[in-house]
């Protein structure tokens, strides 16, 4: 079985560096439970949302982002039996790609550069199940789409869902 | 239909930046009549093989490669009437990825970020068409599978051939 794993909000805690240089830049701190259905942007006053939007874009964004909690472990659990590639849409931010090939090698350097893929519109990729965050990357993919819970998400019903690595455990028989 | 199009020896010419640093650190200026079904690796003193082989994992090596000849005019046209994707195994040579992605944006800018992809494997990619100049990418793909003609593949007679970019004028019925 080939499965494709998302990087951002599904390995990788792109959320917390969102909040962190706002803090930096503004002096607030929100959380993730501010979050919840929507997104940084959208919840920042009118004059912060360019600046919020232009983050990943920058150098830095994406480098040395947390774990998401377990992802290390069971990813590496599910690569030992299944084809695991990490799929990221990494194209839309021309500075991440060498920042995101850096953060792979370091946490999961069992995921062999074969099995690496950036794109832009995951419709691109082939393989029997995605976990991705994001509808538009779930709903253009032709396997099974399973929606990785995050605090924008959270009130998505459309797909099938792994609300954390542990639960993936149970889902792919690792027990 | 969606075509998926390779980057080096396809769009850009690579060979010319081996045969640029061999000369650079050797002084011997080979030639591509000289690469025929063999590539620079192949034919060097055997102490220079491994330099060879590292010169893609080095910094600049993709930086600034010229253009395939024709490539720019015909891929643009083909960009016109199909879904084109740019599909470059870039991900074994991580310096790549930024050099690749900034000299896509010089010379094929109306190529979107969401029609490009760097992966391993390409295997993990889907389209009806793949243009390609390795053995390796065209078996692996599950639709139809284009040769590009490069010095080192002219003896492959396994796959449907295209010599030059002005050839695919008529293969796809742009004239």
């Amino acid at each position: 079985m080939r499965l494709l794993i998302d990087m951002d909000e599904v390995m990788a805690d792109a959320i917390y560096r969102f909040l962190e240089w706002y803090e930096r830049d503004f002096g607030v701190r929100y959380t993730k439970d501010d979050l919840a259905g929507t997104k940084l942007s959208e919840i920042v006053p009118n004059d912060h949302k360019a600046i919020v939007k232009q983050y990943p874009h920058e150098k830095g964004f994406f480098k040395d982002l947390p774990l998401i909690e377990n992802s290390q472990e069971v990813i590496e659990e599910l690569n030992n039996k299944f084809d695991v590639y990490i799929v990221s849409a990494a194209m839309e931010f021309k500075y991440s790609l060498y920042e995101k090939f850096e953060w792979l090698d370091e946490h999961f350097p069992f995921i062999h550069w074969k099995r690496r893929v950036f794109c832009g519109d995951k419709s691109v990729t082939k393989g029997d199940v995605l976990i991705d965050d994001h509808d538009f990357n779930l709903s253009v993919f032709s396997g099974r789409s399973i929606m990785f819970t995050s605090p924008h998400n959270v009130h998505f019903t459309k797909y099938e869902r792994l609300n954390n690595w542990i639960e993936a455990r149970q889902m792919f028989d690792l027990l």
